[in-house]
């Protein structure tokens, strides 16, 4: 398989290298940029050495259209203009950014304040939650791939809600990030020495990520809800903790809500149900893609409290692109993707 | 005034002698000790050559009885132990254990899974949140000093209670605290290579502050209600941040909201009301005695987002002492406590 | 005393302000911004909420004139404008930038690539090493800051060297910076995601404090030789930490080292020699005006390791300027800094 | 290939399962325990539920005689008991502790405070630094696999030395590392608050490591000398940064030193010499078997600066011991480790 990466000095893309570098079906990876055309990447990146010295190519339709599959790992707005025209072309296409993932386009709007992609771009466009989609992405051109939180808040939540064991009505997501996710562009927030020592929250009740786990929700559990979501900086690079609450419906058990998951997802690979813990975190899962959930309902309050984490980078971006990847050209789905997380 | 520390090598003891050490109105500090008595302590914590080089004193009844006022930073189940023989001495006793906090003693067995303080001294102590007891603190001789979550908690969620204008039945309250809050003592838990790079839930539904918030939700607003209370361990020293969640009631706007906090805390000079902000974070009090809260109502959901952030050692744990302390000794609040915080 | 600060939005200016608020004999403070004019500090950092909630006023030489004393937290280049034209007016004047420490203006130039400040005013500036310019600087107007790197390196070298205890001629000096030195604008360099969990080299022999500190043992020690000096980044925020290679002369002994640099620093408050280590680390002297210093020679090979350790934003940077301030005002040097170390 | 690790709690044996998990001759991995025989691993470790989840297996010298490969990643003294029996049979020997690394048996007794092995085991031992002794290391049964900072300092200065390029009797390493180094057992060292925003030297002019360096020098460069070698702690989990000083010999060039470290390591996999650079740090390695190595002149001293980076649970301890395996074995060097370095 030929592949290309468009925006690869942004962190989806170092990290699509990173894995796509010992993917074995992979035969050969392009670099494509709108700004350093020509630039050879391992300057920039001397960690690259020895591993990808080539130079970053131009874009150009044509080209592009000549590789097995293409990833764009770009800001909002670049791949709303840039993919359509590839439509019905060769190449499969897994889009990294927000772009395609909202159906309804005035919710784009309102959200991402920007303009969204054509309409029939959207509608052709598949959400690439790997476990709950698998052979919509199997037939799919054109991925899109899930933000990091909504991933780590659905995998936990959606076999709960679905089956109806807790109370989506009043459910209210805490979620805590690693600096990554705010991407490599310096600014205040990501300013070292006010990201250090610091945990923030920030875009309250903003969140883009709010309707597009609404919009799973629906489409996955089938409830429609307006859900609580907040988000939080932690000083660290790597991970997110997802840290949800809802009330357990009349007569489901702790069991109920265990056993669940524990079926849901007794053929996936890369969920696992963490029953025991004293401590649980986001190194369990950390460079790999692994989403690790536990669940525990407190007698006193009748409420559940469901925790999931996640490698925002990996699962959370391209190790989940890999993975449907893997689903596209219906390899197995772990294909170069057996990571073994780096604890410490 | 004449001071004892019962319990310095702890991390509420060091901070204590950080913040005693230049307040205008103490005159000495001494240092007690069960086992390591005689030893000079800037021999072990170098960082306090030349502040404070002397010995550690030994832990007797009688000598302790001459201080104006002693504080003790000592794990679960010592000060129940020795501070009930002071009660009706000349010194004022403030604890900043969690043995005097639960008035109800099967509650303190439960939570605590220790052997309980004796009913009659529990019953004199009084519970220190400053800015909701300076009255009862005033007039007491032992101060059960708060916990760091709960103060965190309650200064930000009572006015809000007490004043019906959230509803505390769905209440949802989500904390992260720094690593110091776990004290000086070396474990797993604690380690820095499992530590760093790793946000992590812990001690899920058990922790020991949840009857001490429900307690004081109970005393100060009125309201009897079990809550859902979840503490998060993030890489960083110092600093919580809590995050509550709870449905406004009927008719209530974000302005009420913001209203009442400001008049609740109009003439206090620890509690900051946050109106605009892009990131609010820990780093906005390290260091420092205050409390700063932000509050938000999501129009969607009609559910209000509560934030609040202390350092813990300060305002969550030594400095709290020591504004007791200006209490019960008439002195201006802020005295000895005018920190700036270390933003960077 | 009425006290101004240009440059308050820096980290320099910040932490001058944190020094300040609780100086016993500073009145007032006022804020120049050159860009920023009529803006409410607390707006932009509300951890200053209450404490300074003044709008940033207008630079006019005129109105700067009537203050006592005015501080320069400024980028390279400005205050070699600004301050020229107050020479001869009332305020003295601190300089935290570069600008005048460097008495050979072509050197200047050399290293930091801007042309020099006017050639008297050069002249007519005092570096303020405090413990090694005291009389000195009590006597002058514009006082040249010390840089970070240097007071580190100097406190802990000028005994050594000024008795011919070490041999210069062979002096590598590798030092180890938190983020903060990197000042407050974004850059790829302070991006967190790349500055986390990385130690890194940076500037190698091309750092402007080199030519500064090889002037300053020429001045205080009476040697002329250049130097090896280089410096790395780690992944905290505040603190340097300057290790010192050098063989010692002929028949000079360990105590020798250490009995000097205790002589030389018998009178002197912020100096302290430590003796016995295990660790000896940058959180001994966390936010305070602390430089402590370790000494040891290896009898293999006859070498001395000395160690020194700041917080560089305080003995480094405003903790110095505010030390300078008192000596100019004939007040004791402890004067608002007696801070203690928060070494948790 | 069959394998067994012995210590496998540690952080050594952990990175050893993380990298031969998905090494692609190794067809199974078994784990030994002196103390936690039976234990399943991931109930202690969720992090590898799915990865391995067999019991710990009790260390019996029959039974270990049974495989291909047994790693050896203990605390000293522990395989200079259990390894000497297994010479002669089957297994190849990695060890990862320092039994083995020193071939005078007085020197290991007075750095380790230990006895040392049996002096029959140790004379037939091997030095595992690969890329300076693959022939020994393919026909040896038992390697010492060396340790972290010998590794990093090792490469990047033994060809400077062999070829007389530099001054080794002036020759000063300054060490810079994570915390993961000092293992996975808690103590006040290794605590979180204490070793984070901290920057200390520790074991000054008494590690362990320094005759294991000079020994290499001798026995690689054929150069005996005392070397002047301290090692510092960062608050980061992974890396080492090593910076080292010499003079330059006389006619020597920068050139020189650059060609000489690129024609030594032109056919090896593992070592690169970055020419230009701007910020030079760990993260370039992080997590994979590279060593990077810098190296510039002062022009104005005559010294060289050599700067050399590792991740030292990968180049600097379990990579580096599946380097070996692979020369034993007579793979391929990259054999499982072209792991790509992640940057972020």
């Amino acid at each position: 398989m030929k592949v290309g990466i468009i925006g690869a000095t942004g962190y989806g893309g170092l990290e699509l290298i990173r894995l796509l570098h010992n993917h074995p079906e992979v035969q050969g990876i392009d670099l494509f940029s709108s700004s350093e055309e020509g630039m050879h990447f391992s300057h920039k990146y001397s960690f690259l050495m020895n591993i990808f010295d080539q130079p970053l190519l131009k874009i150009e339709t044509d080209r592009l259209a000549e590789y097995d599959v293409l990833f764009t790992s770009t800001p909002s707005g670049v791949s709303s203009e840039l993919l359509p025209a590839l439509i019905g072309t060769k190449p499969k296409l897994i889009d990294l950014s927000g772009d395609f993932r909202l159906k309804d386009l005035p919710t784009y709007e309102q959200w991402y304040k920007k303009d969204p992609a054509p309409a029939d771009a959207v509608e052709k466009s598949v959400y690439g939650l790997t476990e709950w989609n698998t052979p919509a992405i199997a037939k799919a051109q054109l991925i899109a791939n899930p933000g990091c939180y909504p991933t780590a808040v659905l995998l936990s939540l959606l076999p709960l809600i679905k089956e109806n064991l807790i109370d989506a009505s009043h459910l209210v997501i805490d979620a805590k990030s690693g600096i990554s996710g705010a991407g490599n562009k310096p600014s205040q927030m990501t300013h070292y020495s006010e990201t250090n020592e610091n945990t923030a929250i920030y875009k309250l009740h903003e969140h883009q990520h709010i309707p597009e786990i609404e919009q799973a929700i629906q489409m996955f559990a089938n409830q429609s809800t307006p859900i609580t979501f907040t988000t939080h900086l932690v000083p660290m690079t790597r991970g997110i903790l997802a840290t949800s609450y809802a009330p357990v419906n009349e007569g489901v058990t702790e069991a109920d809500l265990v056993n669940t998951l524990q079926e849901t997802y007794a053929n996936q690979s890369f969920v696992r149900i963490i029953k025991d813990m004293n401590k649980f975190g986001t190194n369990q899962v950390y460079g790999s893609n692994y989403c690790d959930i536990h669940v525990k309902v407190d007698p006193r309050t009748n409420r559940a409290t469901i925790v999931s984490v996640i490698d925002n980078l990996v699962k959370g971006a391209a190790g989940q692109a890999v993975q449907n990847m893997n689903v596209q050209f219906n390899l197995k789905q772990t294909t170069g993707l057996s990571l073994v997380p780096l604890f410490i």
